[in-house]
Parts: structure tokens; sequence; C-alpha cells
């Protein structure tokens, strides 16, 4: 255990997981449902997803993408289209069977009217959106098709845990149709560098992008690329997956054109999604052992004040003059809006009002008493560092939004630093092993980190390391050297080095 | 049959519920999905509904409402709690009862793995998330809660209608829990004039806000507020509820409370929402037999710029100045954001493309041919009123705001005038049965209004009334004069006269 006294126990150090769940608890962002698996999203972490949609569904916009809505049902017959699709996901559901619910003679309810064809919660859309696409493309002049849809999503998951993986979650899934197999491919990579740059630039969360392997593919896709960030234990998060599907859904959902020389043609198609997964993203990133730390862009509030009230002579004047701070901060805009403000009112305890806001990872917290007024100034504290001092209303007003800057530019430097850190080339079987073995077996420390290694397996071989050591192959960057190597698993010649990790 | 040549056939005077299908077709909002009652909102339609979202949203955070996201899954037993609210929801709704797909053995997949207890897709949220509220809750300091959840829901309807009546809806559901009667009154007649203002000043839909008889109560609330508006076939659309549910759910939920005095209490609770519905509202209080008709400050689009190229000489400089035109209105703010305008550049006949948004309902079309450019002028078509006149550039960025705003306040004016003329004082029971019967009985022509009559009948007189006549009570009217009289139904004295009207 620490000495020092921390907010959150345990410490990320004594208990990563744990901790965790304790920062989320603290933050008051979410918890656990009565329904198993399912959450319940509190404001706290609901307003972040929002944030979140609202700077995405601009860069969708912007993109040239629209949204649209289609049916939470999908007909068990569609899911049994495309073979691999089917596999992967139609097994664990939510499946509807019936449609009423009638007296059960004992004071309760049962179910009744049984469905002709049952019906899934749909765990992605391909399938149903399939179908709606092939009834709306005729010609080439119908493609390309490029949209997006929010909404949520069922997989019956055994082991769930808050916003990284729970039954029911919330998430964009865009689904395109194109005319050619090179329009399509340019589409998915293109929505891979919009994930890359929303997790860079709002959630400064540095990420390697790359694509994945045969195993770790989407059902039914031919090639799928991936954003992977490391977290603060040094386990990777897949944070945003874009797929290629060929032709695939297209023959499975019959999405047919006729091409500029007459001929009929099956459409390309792509898919691309990111989740509430992220919330769970920017947790473990940048929090640390006093509880959230919040990115500036994504935060739901950016600045929040606290009136010291009981050392004041006139309250009213404190307030007002808090009110005026207030008005002063939204008139400015950051992250394309104005700057979001809360001044806490409440009669509870100074103290406890700013260790609050403090685990709720507010960026920016000022406090303000008669003496900071009679100097127009307000005692201001910094959330990413610690820092705190006095400073003058003129010129904190003045600054507020690089303030905001350098904080959001030092979270994504320092998760910088911490990759780069824990992200090592090896070239040994051995050196590997160690890498990604704890040094106490029984209660595992942070361990690990990204290995750069070369690779010449085979599928089989990738998964027998998986099932042996816990890791896996996260990705094949796109970008970096393309250094040729020895696979010092196999022995066998390898293009370029891949990046392994054990993974949420 | 009309003579003139419409867009839409058949007209609203020939057939109003096929009318209605045929607006949303031509306009290219929405169609029926492969999923029974259930629908697809196309683009067009959806960003209708994101821009009802919107200015909704902002208007519940500014009286101090967040949002929040509760499971889609509702436990059995949840909804046997409350037993008012289960005669009235728990019948037709989507039950899962398997968790899993597996191999049928011919190919295809079945359901496994049955559930210990069903789950029910909720039709409305008040148990699931009074669970919550009911642990969130201890002393009077936890309170008020107020919270709105955007979600989809699920009712399993026999006979839907796009927009109107579907079997999956999006909705929003506001959920508050309060120390006192008198602050849950508040909030539920508060929420109230929320939507009313919307209705106003958003749809351009005049509403009336009143209190709904008995029979017509949300299952479960002791009180239930609606906004009723008049469509153009004469028949009420309720368009928005908010409901006052006493102490009713906070005791089948076990929402509890410490009181000032350390007195256990029951918490008391609102709930409140309006659904996809609203855009079926804006479709018939607006549209007109060449198609849909959209108030500026809700449509996807306020001005389409329609280049005309053919007849260029150089169709690069006609392009260059319609770019000029869309950046000189995009720098214009308009309710709320800036004016959203698109420029068409699609290679079809100029006749055709103006023909679309007309049946899209956009607002303002511009056509720019050599001729207007070369007079640094616009061709501009007024979709309301189908006035259509050059006007120069500059003076048409500078008006532009008052343009929108002219459209807005004439369909508000247009609409409001259609109801007055249809709102009848009627006090003999003849002449109310005359109001309420077609002359056509084989084809019923459009016909009836809002009755303004007394009533002094029990609720089983008033269900019989709506079975003989198709007629109910849409609402008790909140504002307006306290005349007394007679029921002319019953002989009974009545306090005040009600709304009688045919209803969606
Ligand atoms: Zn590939
Ligand atoms: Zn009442």
């Amino acid at each position: 255990m620490g000495n020092a006294k921390t907010a959150i126990t345990p410490t990320r150090a004594d208990d990563y997981p744990e901790w965790y769940q304790q920062v989320i608890k603290a933050a008051d962002m979410a918890e656990n449902s009565s329904v198993r698996g399912c959450m319940v999203i509190k404001p706290w972490g609901y307003t972040l997803w929002e944030n979140i949609q609202r700077a995405l569904d601009d860069m969708f916009k912007a993109t040239g993408h629209v949204n649209a809505y289609f049916p939470l049902f999908i007909p068990k017959s569609f899911l049994e289209r495309e073979a691999k699709h089917v596999e992967g996901f139609a097994k664990e559901c939510a499946v509807v069977t019936h449609s009423r619910l009638v007296d059960d003679g004992q004071g309760g309810l049962k179910p009744d009217s049984p469905l002709e064809e049952p019906l899934i919660v749909r765990p992605t859309s391909e399938t149903i959106i399939g179908a709606s696409y092939a009834n709306w493309v005729q010609s080439y002049r119908d493609l390309p098709i490029l949209i997006n849809q929010w909404a949520n999503v069922v997989r019956w998951e055994m082991r769930t845990r808050l916003f990284l993986r729970t039954t029911e979650f919330l998430w964009q899934e865009g689904h395109t149709a194109h005319a050619t197999s090179e329009e399509a491919m340019e589409e998915t990579r293109k929505m891979l560098e919009v994930y890359a740059d929303f997790a860079e630039n709002w959630m400064a969360m540095p990420v390697i992008k790359g694509e994945k392997t045969e195993g770790e593919r989407f059902p039914g896709a031919d090639h799928t690329y991936s954003i992977e960030a490391m977290m603060q234990d040094r386990k990777a998060l897949q944070a945003g997956t874009s797929h290629f599907l060929g032709q695939n859904f297209a023959k499975g959902c019959g999405i047919k054109f006729l091409n500029e020389k007459g001929e009929q043609e099956f459409a390309w198609t792509t898919s691309w999604g990111v989740s509430t997964r992220l919330v769970g993203g920017i947790i473990m990133t940048h929090s640390d052992d006093d509880g959230l730390v919040l990115p500036p862009k994504l935060a739901p509030k950016q600045v929040i004040i606290l009136p010291v009230l009981h050392k004041a002579d006139d309250p009213g004047a404190i307030l007002e003059y808090c009110a005026k701070i207030k008005a002063e901060l939204e008139n400015q805009l950051f992250a394309n809006r104005a700057l979001q403000v809360e001044i806490d009112k409440r009669d509870i305890r100074g103290g406890d009002k700013r260790w609050e806001w403090i685990k709720k990872g507010a960026p920016i917290i000022l406090e303000v008493g008669p003496r900071d007024m009679a100097q127009d100034s307000v005692f201001a504290f910094r959330r990413d560092t610690g820092e705190k001092k006095g400073v003058g209303r003129a010129e904190f007003i003045a600054t507020a939004v690089e303030r905001l800057n350098a904080i959001q530019d030092n979270l994504l430097a320092r998760a910088k630093a911490h990759r780069e850190e824990h992200t090592h080339k090896i070239d040994s079987k051995d050196e590997f092993i160690d890498f990604f073995t704890a040094q106490n077996a029984d209660r595992p420390e942070i361990h690990g980190g990204f290995a750069m290694s070369h690779w010449g397996g085979t599928a089989e071989e990738e998964d027998a390391l998986a099932k042996a050591h816990k890791v896996t192959i996260r990705c094949v960057p796109l970008e970096g050297e393309n250094e040729t190597g020895v696979c010092p698993f196999t022995g066998n010649p390898s293009p370029k080095r891949v990046v392994f990790a054990k993974s949420y």
C-alpha cells in the first residue's frame, strides 16, 4: 500500500482494475443496473458521451456522412445470410420470441403470442441496413451511400465491466456502399483516420493505426483496421474499428447495381464504429490516484467555481462576483462551443466540495472567497498537475482558453511519453515472455507494454501464443518503419514488426 | 379528383391518409422496414428529428435537466410492481426469453439458453428508472432528481403508420423525483409549457394545453396533461404528454427519503415525453398537395441553391458565384446555429431538381443561371406561398433571416387560422353528431374539427360516446374561459367546455 493519502483507494499500483471501478464510482459516472450486464450511465458520464458524440458527429458530417435510423430488431433469417458473420455475432444475443404478456394466474405475468420468426436485438446492423440498401440501390448513380447511425446494441456478455464491456452499449455505426473496391477501401481508411484524429486531438489519447490479423477480423470482413491505445496499466485498448467488407455483405443482402457499362455488379461496403468504450479509454488514459482526469475539450464542465461563503460578511456579493466570472468565461468559445462553467453553491464543507470536483476530473477549479474578491482575483487549481495559485480575475479570464489548451496538450504529451516508455522492440522469445510475465504471480503488478516484434506464424500459432501468454497481436501498424526481420517464435521471415500486447 | 396538376397524388381532399404516405415517400423521409411495424428513418426525416432533439434538449437543459441513460431491458418482475401500469403497458410488448442462438441442425439458427426471468424491451421506463432512483435517494437533500433520457422504445402495435404509430419509435422521456407534491406538480406543468412553447415557436404548430380525462390518463398517473394540435384533416394529434405520478411509482419502486423532520416519506414523481410522432405532426400541419412544407427553424436545410449550368458558357463561374452565396448565408445565425444551405450540383434536369426540393419542403429555393449571375441576383422561390421572383444577391443575403422568419410566422398563422375555422362551440347532441359525421359515408370527406362542448358524463358514458362516434375528449383546456353550462348528452351541469375531436 502507498503512504501518501489519495482520494481513491486502492491506487493504480495497488490494484488497477479495482482502482478503475472506484474512479467511476467517485466521479458518479455510471453503475451496474438491476439488469445483468447493463449499466446505468449517470449524468456526469453521459454528458462526457454526449460531448464525444457532438465532436465525432461534426467530423462525420464534414466527411460527407448523414445520419439515419434503422430497426432495433433483426429477423433471425437475416443473420443466417452471411455465414462468417453468424459465427461471430449470432451466438450470444438477446432473442425476442413473444409479443405479449398475459396474466399467469398467480398474480404475475407470462410471455404469450409467440412470434413466427424470432427477432434478435441488433448486436451490429450490417444485415438489417444491408436489406434497406438492397432496395435503395439500382444504378451506380445511387452510390455511394454514406450513412451513420447512433444507436444502442446488445451482445450477451458473460463478464462485464462498466464502459469497457457491457451487454447493452451505445455506439455509432457507419455503413457505406460504393461502386468500386478502391472507393470502399478509401472510405475504410478515411474513417480510421477520423477516429485517430479524434482520439489524439479530442481525447488526448495517442493511438496506433493498424490492421488486424485474420483471427481478430470482424466476422464477414475482408480487412479490419483499428486504433489501439495504451492504458496506464500498459494493456492495449482497441478504441475504434473500420472494416472493409468487400462484397460479402452485398452478396448476402443483395446490394446490386447497374454500372456505367450497364452490367450488374455487387456493391462494395464498409462499416466502422466506436462506442461508450471510449469513456473507459479516457478514464484509463488520464486519471490518477485522486480520481478522474478529463481532457478539457470533452469535459462536461471545464471550469468549476466554488464560492467560499461561510467566511463572507456579504455572501450575495461573492455570488455576484462568481456569476460575473462565469458569464465572462461562457462568452468564450472552446472546443467549438461556449466554455462550460458551473458555480457550485451547495451548502457543504468547502474541502469536501473541492475533493468532489477533483474526483470528477474538472480541469480547472476556482475558489473564490472574500479575500479573492477584495483583490479582484481567483484561486485557481489545475487538475492535471495539481498546481494551485492566486491569479487576477482579468488575467484568468484572458488566459482561460490558453490554460485549457495547455491541460489538453499536457495530457496528450503525458500519455505519449507513457506509451513510448513502455514500447519495446523485442527480438527473442525469452525476452518476450519475460516482458509479459509479472514478477508477482499471485498479485500481478503492472507490467508489460507494447512489444514491437517480428511475426511470421500462422493464425493457429498466433492463437497458441495468445492462450499461453494472454498476449495478442493488436495490429500490424500502417505507419512507421518497414524493417524486415525474423520471427522469434517460428524463425520465419517477417516483413515488418507488429504490436503485441495484453488487452481489454 | 382535382383538376390542377399537383406533385402529390392523391391530394389531401381526395384521400388524406394516402396523401400523408405519399408526402413521406416523395420527401424521402422514412419507409417501412422488413421488421413488422418498425420504420427506417431516412436522412431527410432523421435530420428533422435531430433538429427537434437539439432544440428541445436546449430547452430541457435551460430548465435545469440533465441527460442520462438507463437499460433497454426491464425485468418482468419490475412491470408487475405497479398494477395500473401493468394493465396499460405490459400487454403488447417485445419479450426477450433467450440469450443465445445455436445451430438448428438444418442450416439455420434456433433460440437457446432460456433466461431465468424474461426481459421486456422498454415500452416506457418509469419502473427501471424508479429502481435506480430508489438507490440514489436517501434524504431530502438528494431531491429533486431532474433527468431526461433520449431513447428508443417498443410497443407492439397492430396497426402502424410511419411516424404516427410504430412498433419501435424514438423519444425522450423525462423522469423527475421531488420532495413535495407541489413541486412535482409544478414540474409537470412546467414541462407541459415547454412542449407548448416548442410546438408553437419551433414547429409552428398551435396547441391546446389541457388535462386528460380519467380514461385517457397514463397508466399509473394521477393526472395526465397533453398538448393537442389540429391536423389539416381536422383530427387531433396528441403531441406531447406530461404526467403527475403522485407517489404511485415511488411506492412501487421504493423511492423513499428522510424529510427535514427526519421522517420517512415516499417521493413524488413525474414523467413527460415527446416522440418521433412530432415529425408526423409537422407533416400533417403544414404540407400541401405539392408535398412537404417545413418550418424553417427545424428544416434540415433552409436554403437550397440550384445552379443552372447547362445554359452557361462558364459553369465554373456559376458554381463559384453559388459557393459565395452559400458562404454568405452560412455566416448568419438562424434558430441558434449557422443557416443550413446546400448547393445541388447533380447533373439532372433543372425542373426535376426543383420539384424534388419542393416535395422535400425546402423553405427557400434559389435558382442561379448565367443571367442571374450577370445581374448579381438570384431567382428565389418561397415554398409556403409559392411566390417566386428575382432579387439582388446583396438584398437576398441581407434579408434571408427575415425571409425565413416570415415563413415561420406565416406557417403558424395559417395553422392557427385553420384551427379557429374548424373549432366550434356545440351545445346540442344533434349538432354534435352532425359535426362529426361525414356526408359521404363510403368515402368520408374531411369533416369535423374541435367541438368545444360541455361534458358532465361518467367515464363509462365517455367510452360509449367514443365507441359510437369515434370521438373522444382530447382534453379539458387549462386556459380560456371558465363558462359553466349543461352537458348536451347527460343534462348534467358542467364546469367548463372540453375539447372533443376525432384523433390519431
Ligand atoms: Zn488487409
Ligand atoms: Zn387532474
